[in-house]
C-alpha cells in the first residue's frame, strides 16, 4: 500500500471556525501534541488581519513558541504581501494561498475578484520562491458554491492549472461546504487528473452532510495521497449551526489505517491531543472515533 | 444504474436506543410520514417484553394505528412464538429475528447461546412462514463484538447460511458496533457473496466511529442492494455517551442519490419527519444533511 499524508489543519482552518477564544499556549500545546503524534504537516496559523479573524491574532507568537519536530513541517496561512513579511519573519517555510473556484465565494470571502486574487498571489508566491518557502495554494469552493451552486468543472481545471504555474508545489482542491459526493469527486478527478499528476493534488474535504470519507475513498482510486483533515472535527461541530465540517483527522486515521494504508500517525495520540483542547471549546468535539472511546459508547 | 432498497429501522432500532419515551400517536405520525416519503420497508416496532424495552411496549397500538401506504412493507422484530402470535394478531406479515455471531454478545443480549436461539428462530420461522409471512434475519455482531473482538469469518458464514436455511428471505449482516471499515467489508462480502448471493444479503452499519456510508459504498461494489438506516440517526447521537450511532437516512439518500441510485425515496420529505420527531427527543439528531439545512450551516 502506498502511504498517505495527512495535511493537518485543525490550528488554522479548525480553530478559525470556534467561536471560543483558545490561549496562545492552549494552542502551542495543541500543535506540539499533534507533532508527537507524527503528523507530517501542520498547518498551524492563518497570518491575516486579526480584525477579520480574531481567533489568529496571535499567529506570530504560536509560530515561536512551538517545538519543531524533524519530519513535520509547519505552514501557515498568508493572504497577501503584509502576510508573507509576517510569516517569514515568524520562522515559517511553508505558506499556503488561497483562491475560490466562484466569483461570488472570491468577492464576499476575499473581497477581490478571482483574477484579482490570483495576480496577488503570483506575487506572494514569487518571493515566498525566493525566500526558500514551499507554496500551497487552497481551491476552494472547487465542488459547489454557496452562492452561485455549481461550479464548472472547466474552472476547476483552469484554476488548479493556474495555481501550479503560480509555483504551488500542491492544490488542495477544497469542497468548502460539504457538498460533493463520491459520484462527482469521480467526475473532477478523472478530468482533473488528465491534466494534473494527482500527486501534485490535496482533497480537502468538509463533512457538512457526512460525505467527506466516502470522498476520500473514491479519491483514493485516483492516486491523490494527501488530504486535509481537523484533529478531533475542530471547527465542525455538526450541532452547532453554521457548522463548517471539518473533516476529523482521527476517523480519517481509522479508515485509512483499515485500509492498510501507512501515514505514519498515531491516531490515539491525536485523539489525546483533541481531547485534552476539547475542554476550551465550549462544546463537544465532532470526530466519530474520538465519541466512540467514550467508556459506555458502541455497546448498544 | 441498479435501485437501492432503503430498509427504514429509525421506529425500531432507532427508537429502542433513544432515552425519551416517545408516544405513540408521535410514533404512528413518524412511521406514517416515512411511509409518505417513499420507504419501501419500515420496521415499525418490536414484540418484545415491555420490561426489557419500555419503549417498545406500545407495538399492538402503533401496529393498528398506521396507515398502510401501499408500496410500503411494515415489519416487525420478534425474538420468540409469544413475540410472533403478537405480531400476527397486529396484522403484521413482515418478522425479523435477530441472532449474533458471538457466543458472548448472544448470551449478553437474548440470554440464549447461539445455537439455542437458531433452533428458537427455526421454530418462529416456521410458524411465520405458514402464516404466510415473510422472515428476515439480522446477524448482529458480523464485523465484531464489544466482549470478544474480532469475530471468524467463517462463523459469519456459517450464520448466514444457517438463517437463510430457516427461512429468512434476507439477512441483515449487521456492525452493531460501529468497528467494520471498507477493508474489512471487502474481505467481509467476497468471501460471503460466493456463498450466498448478495442480493439475498442487507447491510446494515452503525457509523459509530463514521465508517458507515464508506462501507456502504464497498458493499455496492459487491452488488448488496439493500442497506438499513435510521431516519435522522435516530438513535444514535454521536454526542451521549453509549451511542449506537446509526446510519441515518438522510445521509445514505444524499450519497446513493449522488451515485445515481434510485431509491423511490424523498430525501426532503424523510427529513421532515426527522424534523417532527426531533422535539420530543431531548436532542438534536445526528444526520449530518437533517443538520446542513439549517439556515446557517455549510457556509464557512
Amino acid at each position: 500500500m502506498p502511504s498517505i499524508t495527512i495535511y493537518e489543519v485543525g490550528p488554522r482552518d479548525g480553530l478559525q471556525n470556534e467561536a471560543a477564544l483558545i490561549s496562545t499556549a492552549d494552542k502551542v500545546a495543541f500543535i506540539d501534541a499533534l507533532s508527537d503524534a507524527g503528523l507530517p504537516v501542520v498547518e498551524v496559523s492563518a497570518f491575516v488581519s486579526p480584525a477579520w479573524v480574531p481567533q489568529m491574532a496571535d499567529a506570530e507568537e504560536v509560530c515561536r513558541a512551538i517545538a519543531r519536530r524533524p519530519g513535520t513541517r509547519y505552514s501557515a496561512l498568508v493572504p497577501n504581501q503584509k502576510g508573507l513579511d509576517r510569516a517569514l519573519s515568524a520562522g515559517i517555510t511553508d505558506v499556503a494561498v488561497f483562491a475560490a473556484a466562484s466569483e461570488t465565494f472570491s468577492r464576499r470571502n476575499i473581497n477581490q475578484s478571482v483574477a484579482d486574487s490570483l495576480a496577488n498571489y503570483e506575487r506572494v508566491a514569487r518571493q515566498a520562491l525566493d525566500a526558500g518557502c514551499r507554496v500551497r495554494a487552497y481551491l476552494s469552493t472547487a465542488f459547489g458554491c454557496p452562492f452561485e451552486g455549481d461550479v464548472a468543472l472547466a474552472t476547476v481545471i483552469d484554476l488548479t492549472k493556474a495555481l501550479r504555474n503560480l509555483g504551488a508545489y500542491q492544490v488542495a482542491v477544497s469542497d468548502t461546504i460539504g457538498v460533493a459526493r463520491p459520484g462527482q469527486v469521480r467526475r473532477v478527478l478523472e478530468a482533473l487528473t488528465r491534466e494534473v499528476p494527482a500527486t501534485e493534488l490535496a482533497l480537502h474535504f468538509h463533512d457538512t452532510r457526512g460525505m467527506a470519507l466516502v470522498n476520500v475513498r473514491a479519491s483514493l482510486d485516483f492516486g491523490v495521497a494527501t488530504f486535509d483533515s481537523s484533529a478531533g472535527g475542530l471547527g465542525g461541530c455538526p450541532y452547532a449551526p453554521g457548522a463548517s465540517g471539518n473533516l476529523a483527522t482521527e476517523d480519517l486515521l481509522y479508515m485509512l489505517n483499515g485500509l492498510g494504508y501507512e501515514t505514519g500517525v498515531s491516531i490515539d495520540a491525536v485523539a489525546a491531543a483533541s481531547s485534552a483542547l476539547e475542554p476550551r471549546l465550549g462544546h463537544a468535539l465532532s470526530s466519530h472515533y474520538l465519541r466512540a472511546r467514550s467508556p459506555r459508547a458502541g455497546h448498544d
